[in-house]
Parts: structure tokens; sequence; C-alpha cells
């Protein structure tokens, strides 16, 4: 099982570089490159940008830890590996456009290993997690629609049960209990993917990830170009409000990382650069504004 | 025991008013009322302000809610008390001014019973909660020592022991963890008062409340004047984003509220209205933004 965290390594870092260098290609500013190490074991590669021409505040980051004792928030649903070695590594990717008609995105692909201390990596057990999902804030049915049909695309060579399962696991995890509100129009999500075996399991995770640039390049060429204004902006900054919310009271990767010592700038370069937040405020029926709260239903997209 | 309940919704109605006149008056602006029921028992009497003259955003919200299962959150040191029926009543305060150079401030007092549902209201176990605390952006250690001074005074009359252990103990709660930061120069958090009788506990409770005026208004009066620029307005955006991370992540309060069906609104009241990220940010050595850093170390401030 020690092939696995190798070949993983080189997926991971070849899929943050490939995709980093097509989000330059996009905004035409550089992200800052921040390589760290965590004293408790392991380290990462951060690529954050902030006031670009594109993208507002956004990071794409490869991580490897590991530990002695598993954290509670890694292992919910495997409570017998609670305390066990453990390995974790993945990318990470959360992007905040400037312009309210582009939206923000989330992707993240991770494998991880969990070891039998006694007898070393033969009695390891490992899995897969990971997704993609769009929020939107001025949205799009068609981009909905291509979202989730590039989700769709990228699992069905693994068979056409994931793509149902995983669309639905998304809307039930990405929901806003507090506010009885999904975060988006959705995407894929899984966790503690091993039942195909661990090689199926991280090939469909990596195809996941070399979804992405198909999945959301073409939704902000399409929408870059659209004019906005403070309204726009209002809007916007009072929808990120609520992924901060989801993020900080809900997000499992953000509580892991939290918990398990893990570099605070890094996890949190999923906060959006400015929000707002109002009192009990509601759309005008009729609005823009209220139509993204119509769009954000849960539906079938594809 | 029931006597107690009416007589804590009378103090704590009328704490929010007075609190709420006083500030009105400080700002010139009125605070807005809202009245609201709890589908699943109790209600509350909300009053915000946004836009004001002094405070960007703030609330000073009452509210008395129930339900027949205590939850996790709420009864933490009191397993044995989990599941039973409850009833919270309680004021609670955030205040967010524009001026970087006048704190954020927080109090919130609370009465908490737990009932046994066999033998009704005989068989209630009663305990209190609360605090104040102030979160400077470019502080000051003369309103510090006011504060905690003012604190102190409001606890003496029920025994010297208490500020002391109160004001660690807001050291200890107020401390973000994935920070290994302060929230701000503290001042005094308690919970699960009950070991001097629910009267003397309610009674020192009260002394709370009532000294939050005494404590902060002078701070307002004296530090409102002072200019500021977009730097500064700046730098208050970046440090509210802590306030953020504290009270989403790891309020107990705010937790139990969510948990408990709570009127997200209200609790939520407590977001600031323009808040920003930034990556990996570091103040100037020896710049007035460095100096906060000093400040809110943990110290004896009386």
């Amino acid at each position: 099982m020690t092939g696995i965290l190798d070949q993983a390594k080189q997926y991971f870092l070849g899929l943050q570089s490939g995709i980093i260098e097509q989000l330059e290609k996009l905004d035409g500013h550089r992200f800052a490159f921040d390589q760290w190490d965590r004293p408790e074991g392991g380290g990462g590669i951060s690529r954050v940008i902030e006031a670009g021409a594109l993208f507002e505040r956004g990071g794409c980051n490869f991580s490897h830890v590991m530990g002695d004792k598993l954290p509670p928030s890694a292992s919910a649903h495997r409570p017998e590996l609670s305390g066990r070695r453990w390995e974790a590594m993945g990318v990470s990717l959360v992007l905040h456009p400037h312009n309210p008609y582009v939206p923000t995105v989330h992707m993240n692909v991770r494998l991880f290993m969990a070891f039998d201390g006694d007898h070393g990596h033969q009695d390891a057990i490992g899995w897969c997690g990971g997704g993609m999902d769009l929020t939107p804030y001025y949205g799009f049915e068609d981009d909905a629609k291509h979202f989730h049909q590039q989700c769709k695309n990228a699992l069905d060579p693994f068979g056409t049960q994931w793509y149902p399962r995983f669309k639905r696991w998304c809307d039930e995890y990405f929901f806003l209990k507090h506010r009885k509100e999904a975060r988006g129009i959705g995407g894929i999500f899984f966790d503690d993917l091993c039942d195909p075996g661990i090689e199926e399991s991280f090939a469909l995770t990596r195809s996941v990830g070399d979804s992405f640039l198909s999945a959301y390049v073409p939704i902000v060429e399409k929408r870059r170009k659209i004019d906005y204004g403070e309204r726009e902006r209002d809007f916007q900054a009072y929808r990120r409000g609520r992924y901060v919310e989801f993020n900080l009271v809900f997000d499992r990767g953000t509580l892991f990382g939290l918990q398990s010592q893990g570099r605070t700038e890094s996890i949190l370069m999923s906060m959006p650069p400015i929000v707002k937040w109002r009192y009990d405020w509601h759309p005008e029926p009729d609005s823009p504004e209220a139509a993204l709260y119509q769009l954000i239903q849960a539906r079938d997209w594809v």
C-alpha cells in the first residue's frame, strides 16, 4: 500500500500545477507559491491569488499531512480507526471571482490512509474522498447543466451508479441547516470511498480532479464579460456570508484541518475576500436576486 | 423555582430596554424592534441597528426558549441533564462600531433551567452564565483597565474570588486555538453558576448585566471622535474576520442557538457588517496594527 502514496503524491502535485497553469492564463496574474512544513509532520504547497484580474481571492493547495492519532472529524463513519496512525494527501481549491456573474467554485480530491501501528504499511486501510460544487450569485441554468454534465462524465466510466449517488450526497452535504438553504447548485461529493478497491477508488477520484477545468473554465469564459455594478457586488458580498457560515460551522474538511493542527492560512484560503452580513434581508420578489433562491433548489440537472 | 423565571423575565426585559435607551442616545438613531415566536416554543425580542451614526451593526436581543430535550451544547459540563425538559432566558448584545478606535463589545447574561419530567417545576435545577468582553482594533491600555475594573466592581460584592476566576475563564474561552490568539482584551466569562445557590447566582448575573453601560459607554465617548481613514477601516475589517471565526467555530452560545432551532438572524446579529480575509497577512513591526497584537496578550488589568 505504500506505492499508492507515492503515486498519489505525483498525481496531486501534477494536478495542482496543471490547474494553476490554466487559471493563470485565464486571470493574467500569477498565483503566489508558498511551501510550508507542518511541525507535527508533513507539509504542503499553497498557491494563492488575491486581487487578480478575474479572481478576487482564491487558492489551490496541495497538502500531505500525517499524525499518530486519527482525529474524530476524519473518521466519523469509521470509529474503529479513531486513534490510528494516519496520512492524508490531497488538493483543495476555492476560487472567488470579482464578477458576481462568475460563480464561486470548490473542488477537492483526497486520499486517506490509516495504519495498524504494529504491522506498518502492510495493514493499511485507504479511502478516497472529493468532489466539486458551484456557488453562483447571479446564476444560469445552462451553467448548472454544464457543470453537472461534466461531473457525470467524470464518474460514468466507473459505473453509472456513482453520479446520482454523489450528486445527492453533495446536495445533502452542502446544505445550511440553520438557513434551510443549499450552498449553491451542487455538483458531486463523496467520502470514505474504498468499496470498489483502493486502486479503482483512486482512479475515480483522479477522474474528478481531471474534470475540474472542463467543468469550470467554460462557465468563466462565458460570464466574465458581463457588466455589473454596486448592486451585484453587494448581493455577492451578502451571499458570500453563507459560504463563510457553511465552511466554519459545517465543513468537515475545515474542521478536520483546524482540529489536526493544520496550517490555518491554507485552510482558510476558502474564506471570501469581502463579506457582508445584513439583518433579516430578503430579495425583492421577482428580482434577479430572488431568482438565485429558485436556482439553488435541489433538482436533477442532467 | 417557577418564581425565578418570572422574576428573570422581568429583569431581562428591563435590562434590554434600559440598554437600548442609552445606546439610542449615544447613536442618535433608533434600534429596530423585532418580536418573534419560535415554532418549537418561546420567542424573543431582537433590537437591531444597522448603518447608525456610531454603530455600523449591532443588536441587543432578549430570548426565552424552551424544549423537551436539552441539547448537548447546553450541558457539556452536565451530561446527567442532557435530554431533560429545559428553559433558557437571557439578553445577548454585540456592537460593531464604524470607528476602528471604538472597540467591538459583547455582553450576555442568561438563566438556564432543567426540569425533571415527572415532578414538574418542583424538581428544577437552575444555573446562570454570562459575561462581557471587549475587542479593540486600535486599542488603549486605559480602556482595558477601565473595562476590567468595572467587571471587578460588578463581581466583588459577591466575593472577591469571582473576578480573578471569571477573568481567567474569559481569557481561556475567547481564545482562537487555530490562531493561537486572544479575541480581544477579555473581560469576564462564567457558566454553570449555581453553587452559591440560584438566588445568589442570579443576583451576581444581574450585577454583570447592570454594569455593562458603565463599562462600555465611557470608552465610546472617549474614542468616537478620533479620526480614521481607509487604513484603519481595512485593519478593522480584517480583524473582524477573527470575530467571525471565533463565533462560528468555537462559541457555545452560537452553536447552542443553531443546534436548538434558534432564530438564525437573531443569533447571527453578532456577525460584523463588513469583513475581509487576506492571505497570511502580518502587521509591519512597530506599526499601530502590530500594537494590537501586544495589547491582546493576556495579562492582569486591575
